[in-house]
């Protein structure tokens, strides 16, 4: 079967992870160390996130093993002999996550997951850890987006083409799934999730065959069931005329499930338009699908503008999410062997300590310690989701990740659901955590500076 | 073996490709068609492209199969009896590639790769041909910028952590090499391509132990060969003292092949701070590494402020080519049945007929039809790298890929290079494309409007 996703694996990795693992199974520091995942900073034009990849960095920690052909691409890359990378083989991932499920939405500064692992193994994952949440995370805050501006209309993603590999595309379909879009052209992510496949025609089709009317004509006999007719390949008017004639033809009385696709030129205009001359030939079932270069901000005008469009298809601007196509995260060491540690690097602090976000209503979240008591009337977000290396539960299926997020969604403040300077949430600090973050902090700066603050 | 990419089939493609094949096959339209792929305009900030992903795109080509499994695939996502995909049963590609090898320069409107072959085929491969084709252009052309940035001092890839997705993780460290890129972090992807693989430490490293003296020390023990230490966890310049007190201990007098990395803060001042340190200690060859968020300007400021930083390590923003995550790419027929075809749609206008590039000195390109004379002093861009649906010869290896781009870029103009405002040459259009351009509008202008232009 074609189309599978890359797997990561033990080499999926930066060097410097085997360099530290080693040194720390040198000096025997195996003890349980607790890493935190988490976005610093949520990018300009940004509410809110969507939780999103956890199922991909679990599949990535049940299958981590370091055998002996990892073992020596390590002693390759390190120019030292195997022998010193004996230390790491048959490392596997026997540690606990906690994370926040999929489809949650989340903010700036709250943990997406901790791993809770021996110091080598936590430190290993570090890398794929990071690539899979933060650019999942990244997709499907892009899509919820555009599934809110387009205000109840359907939304799908066409980006394949333009996704930054195939891979990508594949994730971008199954999140575009995840925050409620209604298909994908992406046959191979249809296939393997399960979503709807939706497709019209490119503008080719029409240029190969001697006329648009020939074209259109053609496409129907060879798809006996709805079809949707691109009409912009020559003069969009004129497409949609011919369209209307050969739906008419085709006898779907009265055009149902059939539309047009309008791919260039004034969307907003040409939707009137087209609808206008659509309704004129009796076809008011007939959609109107818009596409090209569409994201949230193109959507929410045209919706606001009261354009008649049916349908809205979104591809490269989402599939890469083009404003935003990266978060800051982060994935750093909390708790080491009992001790709780933290960075002072400018403008890069961290806080110490295994930690839990409680959820209040109307997304009102605190991030405390794990192991303190909920304040009252909170739901705690992040759960235990793997235990010594294995799930405690199979992978969720994708409506019911898609249920979460519709809930939180609905419990949205208005001010963070906004596409034009979006107002994202603070989630406030548990006291106990404020207290442990002072104390470790006033630890280290005693031991590092002699009591002057760090980086002046 | 892990870290393996993702291997696009046919599967990989719109709904739409395969509703189009369908309707060829059923109309017997398996004439030889002529599809080029080209980008439309450069993104803002790009004054040049670096042709990527051909190796890629030939080995889908190579591997481009309908089977039963694949129909059934289709049959499922067009909601068609699996009988109707029976004509796409056994289909392969048998076409013809002509293409621009990777790693030359190359500008708007040429293009990258002209596929030859019998129109449902070619209209198949259309989404992984564009997917894969575009995404690696972005990024090496993104890369290529830094390693211009850097103005002859080694530039690195850590950019794994937060590219979109695995796979593009490694897609970026093979396209960083190609440009000129001296190392990559990423351990699959160096074993992969054969390409140096480098590292440090990580401020996890530094706050596992009980300080930064007592990190340093560890590392350097379980790393008998030249290390480089984290600096900035708590305080830099502190750090880079400490770095110098452990340096100067292990012996590699002076420290050769040895360094300091700063990874926040001002990367220029620190820099400037950590030499005078370590040039007190004794420690002249050490080098400076710096990171975090570094791309082309940031680069292009530390170079021109005379900043001290021996190594360039680019992660991010580069991996993602942040500023244009995209590129305005096309695949088009240009030819059907040995007739040539073009779209007339608002602003996407394309020209027909079978493609060559002609190259004259300083990068003066040309795009002409395939068949005709060069202009003298020129050399023909695209060459024959597939036929019968067989690669020609073997993928070039790696540093034969570099050569070329380095050629190139000795002949690329001044403005062209430039990292701010850059200007991108503009190629000439030969007599006989124009010719056949304005022949091919006035035919379709009268057959489908009458005499009326296209679009108003």
């Amino acid at each position: 079967m074609s189309g599978q996703l890359t797997v990561p694996g033990a080499l999926t990795t930066d060097l410097y992870e085997v360099g530290m693992a080693l040194a720390y199974l040198r000096d025997g520091m195996t003890g349980e160390a607790v890493f935190g995942l988490f976005v610093r900073k949520l990018p300009p034009r940004r509410g809110f996130l969507v939780a999103a990849g956890l199922e991909s960095a679990l599949s990535y920690l049940e299958g981590l093993r370091v055998g002996h052909t990892e073992a020596a691409a390590f002693a390759e890359a390190l120019h030292r002999p195997v022998e010193d990378l004996e230390p790491l083989v048959g490392l596997e991932f026997t540690g606990e996550v906690r994370a926040v499920p999929e489809g949650r939405i989340v903010f700036a500064g709250e943990p997406l997951l901790e791993v809770r692992a021996p110091l080598p193994q936590a430190q290993l994952a570090e890398t794929s850890l990071l690539n899979l949440i933060s650019h999942q995370t990244a997709v499907a805050s892009k899509a919820a987006r555009c599934r809110i501006a387009a205000a109840g209309r359907p939304v799908v993603d066409f980006s394949l083409r333009r996704t930054q590999g195939v891979e990508a595309g594949l994730r971008m379909a199954r999140l575009g799934a995840l925050v409620g879009f209604a298909g994908t052209s992406n046959v191979a992510a249809a296939t393997a999730y399960g979503i709807p496949a939706v497709g019209t025609m490119a503008h080719s089709f029409v240029e190969a065959y001697e006329d648009e009317e020939a074209a259109f004509r053609a496409f129907a006999r060879a798809h006996p069931g709805p079809v949707t007719f691109l009409v912009d390949t020559y003069d969009t008017e004129e497409g949609v005329a011919t369209a209307a004639r050969v739906l008419r033809d085709l006898g779907h009385v009265p055009g149902t499930g059939c539309g047009v696709r309008l791919d260039s030129g004034d969307l907003g205009d040409l939707a009137v338009r087209a609808r206008r001359i659509l309704d004129a030939a009796g076809l008011g079932e007939v959609r109107i699908v818009a596409s090209g270069g569409l994201d949230e901000d193109a959507i929410e005008a045209l919706v606001r503008s009261g354009a008649p469009v049916d349908v809205y298809a979104v591809g490269t601007r989402v599939g890469v999410s083009a404003d935003a196509p990266y978060l800051d995260s982060a994935y750093k060491l909390a708790v080491y062997d009992g001790r709780p540690v933290m960075k002072l690097s400018a403008g890069k602090v961290t806080a110490p300590g295994a930690k839990q976000v409680f959820r209040g209503p109307g997304l009102a979240d605190t991030v405390g310690l794990w192991d303190e008591a909920p304040p009252p009337g909170t739901e705690p977000l992040l759960g235990t989701v793997m235990s010594g290396g294995h799930r405690v539960a199979g992978p969720a299926p994708l409506p019911a990740v898609r249920e979460r997020f519709e809930a939180d969604l609905a419990a949205l403040p208005e001010e963070a659901r906004r596409i034009a300077d979006p107002v994202a949430p603070r989630p406030a600090v548990s006291g106990a955590l404020a207290e442990l973050t002072e104390r470790v902090r006033h630890r280290i700066e005693r031991r590092v500076f002699g009591g002057r603050a760090a980086d002046g």
